[in-house]
């Protein structure tokens, strides 16, 4: 997808300057596995024809033989998926059939290849065709009557033959060749297209065009109230003409996630008459495994810079994905909406209650909670920014008022204060949804229990524990007792409070009000809660703030 | 699979007893998602015929059109997979088509089908064939065209006409009289067939079969160290005769997992020679997502007690279905062995970090991290016996020593104190593979700090939880500054210990031994961290301990 892609904004008459082929290689259980159904399914609909797949089929896997659990037909299946399938039935010694095959799956323009290759695992030793030769190193004797039978010398240990060694060199040297003719090919492209031949370079360095985050789009609270995810949808609609590179979609969702700018382009094959591999939207289909898998690789690929979009309930389907670009280090973003109980009568199936505490322990990730239009750019800009780190927004179905002292500097920041008070009794923390509800509940805690209440938000943990700390402490002090208020898991939050009120249950299903209402997230059930901490906390002379430790281990 | 394997253990000749056919009901959706490949491959492998499919082929999905993404060819697929698959192209009107394919369905015994049911979406409104019906309730001016055109009195509002309750009557006579057969035959049955009747009302209560947990080993110090994941091998091998509705498998891991007990007896279609319907251990193949959702089905169908193998790092691809078990309430069981940077030369793709956060955070779900023999013990017996929630054991590849103040009933309760000391200086706080190393690093402190030790262990949060304060704050007492050691994120340690030791990056691969000794998880690392604790808590009067909060929300 990236080099069909790529290929298709780049490439000019008389410059076929993307066109690589992408080889990938499997294993019995890789197919087994569903997300190679979801990414195969949509290649074949993308007809992806420079997609060229090599099936390791040695009827092996590490409990024994695929006849155990692994007896469909996979060319069938294959097909099925509109691919091309071809067969090499001897794959240890069929040389020509490998190369034929090979260069037949080139030749296949609208069609990715499955090339069957028929192996003996371990060929040669005496357990060949087991599966003990999967994950144990051969024995000894083993692999002297190995280097026998092939024609080496059995004494010898880490030696290579003379003649591998010419053969190696002689494809770096056609690598070189093929390199140099890349290079001039280029050098006459950037002639003739100077501005696109730039942007190819800029790209690959991972830096966004100067000047783009003057389309980031900043709030006063006089500003109408919109949900998180018709703020992102803003953003979008805002900085794909200045981010290129930016390339999006949904795992089927997308007039939910609104991760469509107007006037975008799909990107499918232009044979379907739907769009074309210039375009920068994807239909991912509902396929969450396969999108995070496929942000991934478009991210690598280098030239791209990937989002996706779906509840923030359904990234769990793609937490194998999500881990492996914390991991990877690539840059891709989740566009996480519908991201609590607030999401309304979907219910609990929808309601994500474990999600943030999941993503936000997982290394070289952030995860965004943003609780307004200020709180969203900034999420956008660190996200679009952080060229080695993969990123989630957590956004809201419903709507949220524009706060009286956020910025985007300050939320680029992951935590800061938003309403400071001179002598305050209790400091609350919440992130997203929740913090106008908590900035409700000053009034209420004044006016009625009088009591001074600071107010602080942290969009992001995986930030705000980067800060120094005596930023972290200016934020969270010493002295004040603290309240967190997310409605979610709890989990992870004594970080940074005294107390915490959360849902550590699943949600229910209703309207947005009456959920919320249920569970006491309103200004009267935070005020509640708030009371209960001074008066807990009140007998305790300077007490320390949760992140006032004697070491921190966090990034 | 749940009806196969009840239907092979308590049929006999002239007693049909368990012959039920699973209705599925699929969408576009299901048939993109990737777990209803791995599931729908094993059922084919399986042949499974009494497993019906019907596949609503309505061309929706809530983007649009299925020909933006979905343009396999599911015949073949699933013809790929080794089911039948029949079709009705007239999924609205074909009423005689549709229950022809219905009893063809029926009458094939040895493979599953798939009803390809063509049909159209919001059939008879003005939105008909478009995804616009799909969220939304249709307006009113189209409800009364609806209802005209089909014959209904357009005026009416929740009217049920006569001829739908008399046909309903008719369905409800013909269930009655069925059910009345059903009982009749079951009466016969339990007198020639006294204890497996008993047994089988037995298994429907949840209860397991009485003093099943004699079988439980017990350990001493004087017993050797052992892996727990060797541990839990043990008890299988020790309760699988006395809880005849356990039935394991494992995600292509068995030798790894060891989650086969000696002489067990794969469950497979007799034909292939493998195994037999009455076996009892399942062969998932590389497929952990089809995997728990098999787990929850075996679980839910009500006379199964079902566990699952994989890497805990593994569990995240499923976490779909685990999540799943935890709201469905099911008692299902996941063996998670490798379960730390302890598992060797694998490396970060197979360490988790963040998974422990995850899975802690997820309400109604029981994790458990032994620490020794007695520890995986108490973790079975509450996992087994805890009817409405489901368990994952995180199991250690390396050898654990049996530790000395460890029992299953203390273990039971979720934490505990497992060495206690006069005037103690420190709380080491542990869970699993790490808490033999918390115990040599008392002796360290001791010698050569001068600091006397409490050691805790936390074999599950969510059962600790669960327990009194006075309990918890017995465990955890005020006025001693604690310290948690495990070799993960530290997220959630929080809520029990002043300071954390753990791991917020990804592991590394190498040795086990060279792996903890790099990243400071020794007696030393230990002993450094914790004089730092005490150092920097030594000021702080009455310390409170993080448990002693106003209020706790966690269960």
């Amino acid at each position: 997808m990236a080099q069909a892609h790529t290929g298709a904004v780049f490439n000019k008459p008389g410059f076929d300057l993307v066109g690589n082929y992408t080889y990938a290689f499997l294993g019995d259980g890789c197919l087994m596995e569903g997300i190679s159904s979801e990414a195969c399914s949509l290649a074949g609909h993308l007809q992806l024809g420079n997609l060229i797949a090599v099936w390791d089929d040695n009827h092996i896997t590490i409990d024994g033989d695929t006849n155990q659990a692994f007896t469909e037909d996979v060319v069938k299946r294959y097909e099925s998926y509109g691919w091309q399938v071809l067969t090499v039935g001897d794959g240890e010694n069929d040389l020509e059939g490998i190369e034929a095959a090979l260069k037949a799956a080139q030749e296949v323009k609208d069609k990715p290849t499955l090339i069957k290759l028929t192996t003996i695992i371990g060929y040669g030793s005496k357990l060949q065709g087991t599966h003990s030769v999967h994950g144990s190193p051969l024995k000894a004797d083993d692999i002297k009557q190995l280097k026998t039978k092939f024609g080496f010398n059995p004494e010898e240990s880490f030696a290579v033959p003379q003649q591998v060694y010419d053969l190696c060199h002689q494809a770096s040297a056609r690598g070189a060749a093929a390199e140099e003719e890349w290079n001039q090919l280029f050098a006459k492209y950037s002639e003739q297209y100077k501005a696109e031949a730039a942007d190819l370079v800029r790209r690959q360095t991972g830096d966004l065009p100067e000047g783009w985050e003057k389309s980031l789009p900043v709030y006063t609270p006089a500003d109408a109230a919109v949900a998180s995810r018709k703020l992102s949808e803003i953003v979008l609609q805002k900085i794909y003409e200045a981010i290129p590179e930016l390339i999006g979609g949904s795992a089927d969702l997308t007039g939910s996630n609104l991760t469509r700018w107007k006037g975008a382009i799909d990107f499918q094959p232009p044979a379907t008459g739907l769009g074309d591999y210039s375009g920068r939207y994807i239909r991912y289909g509902v396929r969450e495994h396969g999108m995070g898998a496929i942000m991934n690789g478009l991210a690598a690929y280098g030239t791209l810079l990937p989002y996706g979009g779906t509840f923030l309930n359904f990234v769990s389907y793609a937490a194998g994905a999500v881990r492996l670009s914390a991991l990877s280090q690539v840059r891709t973003i989740w566009v996480a909406t519908h991201d609590s109980i607030g999401l309304g009568e979907d219910g609990p199936t929808h309601q994500p209650i474990e999600t943030l505490a999941h993503f936000r322990a997982l290394p070289n990730f952030m995860v965004w909670r943003p609780a307004d239009g200020n709180e969203t750019s900034a999420a956008y800009y660190v996200a679009l920014t952080s060229k080695h780190t993969s990123s989630l927004l957590a956004l809201s179905r419903q709507n949220l008022p524009q706060l009286e002292g956020s910025t985007i500097d300050k939320a680029a920041k992951g935590g800061y204060v938003l309403h400071e008070v001179e002598g305050a009794d209790i400091t609350l923390v919440s992130t997203g949804s929740e913090v106008c509800i908590a900035i409700d509940a000053v009034k209420e805690l004044a006016e009625k229990h009088n009591l001074k209440t600071r107010v602080v938000s942290i969009p992001c943990f995986e930030v705000f524990d980067a800060q120094s700390r005596e930023y972290r402490l200016s934020v969270l002090p010493d002295g004040i007792p603290s309240l967190s208020i997310e409605v979610m898991s709890t989990m992870g939050w004594e970080r940074y409070t005294h107390e915490q009120f959360g849902l550590n249950r699943f949600g229910a299903s209703g309207a947005y009000k009456d959920v919320y209402k249920k569970f006491e997230f309103t200004p009267e059930g935070i005020a509640k809660r708030a009371v209960a901490t001074v008066d807990f906390w009140k007998d305790v002379p300077n007490i320390r703030s949760p992140i006032n430790r004697a070491f921190q281990q966090l990034i």
